[in-house]
């Protein structure tokens, strides 16, 4: 190691918190993923039962420890208690669910072609196929999820799922939280008798240790969730290898809302207060934060800007993950107020009662009109942060038109009236094409893990739309298929046996049997 | 169109044939892939059942062409007539396992999660996701299978059956028989009332139409089989764009078969034989060639060497795709013949029959020891053609890193005792971790069309290893995931309804249903 240490920020304090946290160096980086490539052989080789049990432990360990971990990363990230709570909820149910995939076994896509010796003019092999894991997986913890989308969250819980050691990058902003979750999972590895190797953190303040991890040989691929800045940094850094490995990064969103015109004019002040709210839930941190909302002058648009105005200005600061993040956000909001036809239509009025509070956001609404919003990209560029804009449009030619230039999404939101997606067919199908997930009359933040949640979309979003990183169907990047010609039964896997010894859904001759 | 016109030669008479073909320019790309941008909208809307007419029917129309078809493709390819009317029963069963897999319905991987409102904190809204396809997509004709792997080949079968529209450069090596399978398509699509745009088939002898068919903003897929150079320089392409897409890219393999001590020992003749006429077979011109061998000295390598050559030295020569493709195979083994201690081992003797016939190969077989191997990567690029390398170890530890120094493959064979198998276990284990099919006493050619068969690999064999080009599975290239979150039942597609009209396999809760 390099010798330097590092130490967390209490970004409401601006204080340094206790520990220190030794800065990685490339002599770690080699050393990890030597352990992992070590220990993916012989994870291989583990009954998948036992690996279930791996992830179940990580959960024990994770709600055993759970005060001091939710303690800590409330210290690190000025997420509030209940939050945090949740958060820790939604780990360990993330590791429980891919638990419960692992132990009923069908994910692994078990396909059977038996041979036809009598087959003419040439006999067909016996061909049997199943999803392998890649390897070692790299995965970059989210500053916006301490404990969900970091060292024990929905990128490692799969990876491991799918056979891969993890090696983690701890995301800067919550050192201590991340060694906590090691801890645990090191904890549940040992007490389940995983392989040395199957896990490492690594600890850096700076992009060489990042780097060094997705460059390196043993490195088979990456998960990252974060800035479109530095899940492109990545994505380059993998193709530029001797041998090209896939990233998944999701990237962001600005998660366009879509104010139809019946139901615009029905209920303004309803949907600008669920607006409110979700732009400003967990001071707008999240991948899936309506960054932007799109309706027709007329039909009741006053009203919907009224109450939004009203209900922003009542929402008071928060405070923002980590210092730099909340003078990121600053600069870009403001910013944007210096864009063509911008103007600010509503900003928070409440500061934190605390006034000493530091890394605070004040939310904030700017508004511009359809032809000023389609001829500006800038415009679609995320601001991570209670922020959004309201785009307004003359009639529904301009609102297709202003559609239209929008880039790729995780998601899409339409508040309408089921006579609104009547009139406006074709819009709705040009809509799907551009997002993971399409929302109706509801609010794109709160993303559910279970397996038909989609997160991921086009290209910005994701830099590959075949592909989630929330839900079971995460395990599918990490995984390949594998055919195994003309093989005897006994050396088979269990899962490509006759007789079905793991008792999983297989397809046998095209005909899906259990 | 650019006004010039190209034509197509014969590689045996180096005569010019029949037909002309005119030579794409940048406004019939942007004219194909706007019609096939069209094309997308209307055929998302196409029942599957219909859609499966329209493969069925490009069968047909294939069939009921195929003497045409086939003559034209032996007059251009140089391949025997059994072969190609082998192949054509290959495409046109291609389509109908396509045809099937879209009228069962299962495969868009249906998955609902529906609501449970009176869960907390938060009620679960009600999720549902399928595949949808991802946009007009562009498909490379290969060289090596006129049919199979071109204009209606694996990649269009698996493109249209997702829901894609396809634009094809043809292989400038047969473009008659493009013509012919393109005119196939499109009576096929006029039948069954596919929407205009559907399909079109592009003419070039250059790089310059495939540059712009991948950098044109509608294109959201591409598929490609051929040369590790050429399907890197469309990766690159794509990977450049403002917006990436998704490469498929079949870039080919050396297909590694080894010779384990108890097997050679017992027979060494019989495998000779098995393999030489697999090296030999159509010219050495597949994917799945098995252009290396590796064998420990002992256990009857001189044996085996003996017949090899035996066999090697009666073989005729054979007229190959080409003749630049003939030129390209003289220049490749004759380089290899310079590398550090490479020596000839066995060369064809018998030229054809017919001495005037040019593009002519003979097949070749050149050794190596395993240390000069290892340490020489260009022993292991692909030799398009009839040749092989055999790699002679000294013993099981030099035969162990002369594996280990090899990169991914689409298959690696081993001719292998059950005995051999248990006594070395981690090697075979560590052979699974390098490619995508790994047969046991077979040979690599023979690539079966069916819903196990893996075709594809780690890198270089393709870029992208969790993907294959053959079998019902190389249609998941093409198709991304769509969730809908909170959709009344009369607006979803049919596949998510309550009460599955479809009658599909979907997964409810997790648990798998019809």
């Amino acid at each position: 190691m390099s010798g330097a240490t590092l130490y967390a920020i209490n970004p409401a304090s601006g204080e340094r918190l206790a520990g220190t946290f030794p800065k990685a160096d490339v002599q770690m980086v080699e050393e990890a993923l030597t352990a992992a490539e070590q220990a993916f052989h012989s994870y291989q080789t583990i009954h998948k039962n036992k690996k279930a049990l791996f992830l179940h432990a990580i959960a024990d360990a994770l709600s055993a420890n759970g005060e001091e971990i939710v303690n800590r990363a409330m210290q690190e990230s000025g997420l509030p208690l209940p939050r945090l709570q949740g958060e820790l909820g939604r780990t360990t149910g993330q590791l429980r669910l891919f638990a419960d995939l692992l132990a009923e076994g069908s994910w692994i896509d078990a396909v059977i072609d038996p041979a036809i010796p009598e087959r003419s003019p040439m006999p067909r092999p016996d061909i049997r196929k199943m999803l392998v894991p890649l390897g070692p997986a790299v995965v970059f913890g989210a500053s916006n999820f301490p404990l969900a989308f970091s060292v024990a969250g929905g990128d490692t819980a799969s990876a491991l799922a799918a056979g891969c050691p993890v090696v983690v990058k701890a995301h800067p902003a919550h050192f201590g939280t991340s060694a906590l979750v090691a801890d645990a999972i090191l904890a549940a590895a040992e007490k389940t008798g995983m392989p040395t190797g199957i896990f490492a953190l690594l600890f850096d303040d700076g992009y060489e240790i990042g780097k060094a991890l997705v460059q390196h040989p043993l490195t088979k691929a990456v998960a990252f969730t974060g800035s479109f800045n530095g899940g492109m940094a990545l994505v380059k850094l993998a193709e530029a290898r001797k041998e090209p490995i896939p990233v998944f990064a999701e990237m962001g969103s600005i998660n366009p809302v879509i104010l139809f015109p019946e139901m615009l004019d029905s209920k303004p002040e309803e949907l600008a207060r669920q607006l409110a709210a979700s732009i400003t839930l967990g001071a707008g941190q999240f991948c899936t934060n309506p960054g932007i909302m799109f309706a027709i002058a007329g039909y009741n648009l006053g009203r919907f800007k009224s109450a939004l105005t009203d209900a922003i200005s009542k929402t008071p600061a928060a405070t923002m993950l980590s210092p730099g993040i909340a003078e990121n956000y600053l600069n870009r909001a403001n910013a944007l107020l210096k864009e063509k036809g911008v103007f600010l239509l509503a900003v928070a009025e409440i500061a934190a009662q605390n006034q000493h509070l530091k890394s605070q956001s004040l939310p904030r609404i700017i508004a511009v009109n359809g032809s000023d919003f389609i001829d500006n990209e800038a415009l679609q560029e995320e601001v991570f942060g209670p922020h959004s804009i309201l785009v307004s449009c003359e009639n529904i030619q301009e609102l297709e038109r202003a559609l239209a230039a929008l880039s790729g999404q995780l998601t899409m939101t339409l508040m309408a009236t089921n006579q609104d997606l009547q009139t406006h067919q074709n819009l709705v199908s040009q809509l799907k094409s551009k997002t993971g997930r399409i929302i109706l009359n509801g609010v794109p933040t709160g993303v559910e893990v279970c397996a038909a949640m989609q997160h991921g979309g086009p290209f910005p979003a994701t830099n590959d739309s075949r592909f989630t990183s929330v839900g079971t169907d995460a395990i599918y990047r990490f995984v390949r298929p594998l055919a195994y010609q003309d093989w005897p039964q006994e050396l088979l896997p269990d899962a490509l046996k006759d007789g079905n010894p793991l008792n999983i859904y297989r397809k046998i001759n095209q005909q899906l049997t259990k």
